[in-house]
């Protein structure tokens, strides 16, 4: 193979966005060749500004076709295990927008069907990308940061105003997104959760808020704590509904604590590991050497377009993804055991009880009010955001 | 009363600094007449320090002299209540050192003998002297933040190693203190919390973790949620256990937010509150536009001086106090509901089960095995610090 030829599902905001560096060859080794579209207004796009990319409006016609090598999945949230599952049937790579699915029962489907063929599946995790965060996976997972003891994320940037929920009826419905701020806004934050520690918790105690900002009926308002199997703990708060809010990571671990925040990683690193101290130390309200480090960046966020890039490389070449497919999963299990333990009131395990998460989104489903009436129209309308 | 004469019960740490300053004269209108104290060690400190200050040994011959107007009471936590209610019935004054005691049934009765007297009782929150809570409290009851409806509390900065809790076998027990990192580093901190806010939680979720970092049997990690009646929501973070730890404070209302950390109280203040905006914004992902202040922070902080001489002038002049003694109830309130959070696993409403806590509390004392065999001796050898 020279080239991998690609196929988008899905010409909304972000399809869009992929559909143009790519058509502007900006991705070395791949080719914009398709797009799977029906929405007469987003085909008109696509024929303005992708000319000799074929437009398939029928699903079954673009997955036989032979002109795709791979797909790129950007459709609402719901189809992406679906349309992936299909993909890999038809011998298709995938590299499928976030969040990989609403509820990880269906996530794990998608998973086995990416198992069971020899073919590359990969998450659009672009933050993965970002040099701060690939800095602070370095420092942990080579144990500069030590045995992890604590980890507090306050991500509650993410304002959203009533207006933006109104623009379009599918957002922030259980049927349209299955949730709120931490199925749309956080799962770039869960997976990073998750990949920067290398850790999932052992289970969780959640405090989600349904519609408390703002007038819709999924979560916008989350706290939650989590217990590790190596005693850590963690706390999670994020909301859409306050302003301007923070962005701000600290991991303490025995050799010190590390904090990014406003673009900086800085490293309050112990010259002594904790542990080692508390062993020698005779007196009475001592504590450990502490040096504060700035630890230099380097690098430059490569985004979306890196991912896709990695991407095609890895079928290229076989080296090896940023994003599996398969780490899918992790973050979206949080954000499911978030509600779910919510829901119960309780604390959720893992392994999460996924049909339990499943039955009670069902529910939810069937049970909402909310933009009833208007539902079918506007997800008619914004079908392929 | 031209001069408020003071006598003080228990020289150890606290008492002992107490001594100095009223001893030196640097708290205007008030005279250190006497003192309360048992061991020999300190007494002999006592006599070679402060010369011409009268020594009691028996606590009646104490409560009875005609030389002591008021009372400051710095003994192990358990006594403050019971000493605070001697001082009422025999006219005295009280100023208390933190926490007012170790459960809040004991506190209230405390209380309620301050109210059937005309006496001044004010308890040693000497971190309200301190400008930059001032000032915060200023700005949060003066409507400049507007609605809270979050408070962050990070407050892991209280380092404490195996051999500090080995230096006094009264340390870190439920019979020599009553909790751990709750009780003993943390009373200002919950006490700032509901003062800064002029709130308490209407319910509390809490993760308490015993000996989880040191050989002690009682909490030295703890993670608290706590929910309002307006619903704000809070998260509570302290720990003995980590280096460097850290010590955040964020507050988030509807007219921004406010973050105290390295001695800077930064103001991120909404041009317009958030609620007008949201009701007025009709675009997708605009937010309020926001201004960083630097809030300029005057005078300094008094401390334990500082509170001292406020109760003195509220007994010759009736000025109010700072820390009036009803209010130490509060702080140790938002501790007991943590403790009993974690020892039910489910929430804590409040007003609080006082009984249920003070029974948990009775069964811990009653089932501790930790240091049970030095904890007479050690006990006797700390019993006045």
């Amino acid at each position: 193979m020279n080239n991998v030829r690609i196929g988008i599902i899905g010409i909304g905001t972000m399809g869009s966005a992929h559909a143009k560096y790519l058509y502007e060859s900006e991705v070395k080794g791949a080719e914009l060749t398709a797009v799977l579209e029906v929405q007469e207004e987003k085909i008109n796009w696509v024929k303005e500004n992708l000319q000799e990319v074929e437009i398939f409006t029928d699903e079954n016609s673009f997955f036989k076709s032979d002109q795709i090598d791979a797909v790129l999945i950007a459709t609402p949230h719901y189809d992406h295990p679906r349309l992936a599952v299909k993909a890999f049937e038809y011998g298709k790579h995938v590299l499928c927008e976030k969040p990989a699915g609403v509820y990880s029962k269906q996530v794990r489907e998608m998973n086995e069907a990416a198992e069971s063929n020899d073919l590359v599946f990969s998450m659009m995790y672009n933050q993965r990308t970002n040099p701060l965060y690939q800095k602070l996976r370095d420092l942990i997972q080579s144990g500069e940061l030590g045995e992890i003891k604590r980890i507090n994320w306050i991500i509650t940037n993410w304002y959203r105003s009533q207006s933006y929920y109104d623009s379009g009826g599918w957002r922030a419905t259980w049927e349209g997104e299955g949730g709120g701020v931490l199925i749309n806004q956080c799962p770039h934050q869960l997976d990073l959760w998750q990949w920067l520690t290398g850790m999932m918790p052992s289970r969780i105690r959640a405090f989600c808020y349904f519609g408390k900002h703002r007038n819709i009926e999924v979560e916008d308002d989350v706290t939650a704590f989590a217990e590790y199997d190596n005693g850590a703990t963690g706390v999670f708060i994020t909301t859409t509904g306050e302003a301007p809010g923070t962005n701000r990571l600290e991991i303490a671990g025995d050799r010190g604590k590390i904090v990014v925040e406003d673009g900086k990683l800085t490293f309050w690193r112990l010259r002594m590991p904790e542990p080692e101290f508390n062993k020698e130390y005779k007196g009475g309200f001592g504590s450990p050497e502490c040096w504060k480090c700035d630890i230099p960046i380097d690098g430059v966020e490569t985004g979306h377009k890196g991912i896709t890039q990695n991407f095609v490389d890895a079928i290229l070449t076989g080296s090896p993804l940023l994003a599996p497919g398969t780490e899918g999963i992790n973050g979206l299990l949080l954000s499911n055991a978030m509600q779910l333990s919510t829901w119960k009131d309780d604390w959720v395990s893992f392994p999460l009880a996924e049909d339990e998460y499943y039955e009670q989104l069902q529910e939810k489903i069937n049970t909402s009010t909310a933009k009833k009436e208007t539902k079918s129209i506007t997800l008619n309308v914004h079908g392929s955001h």
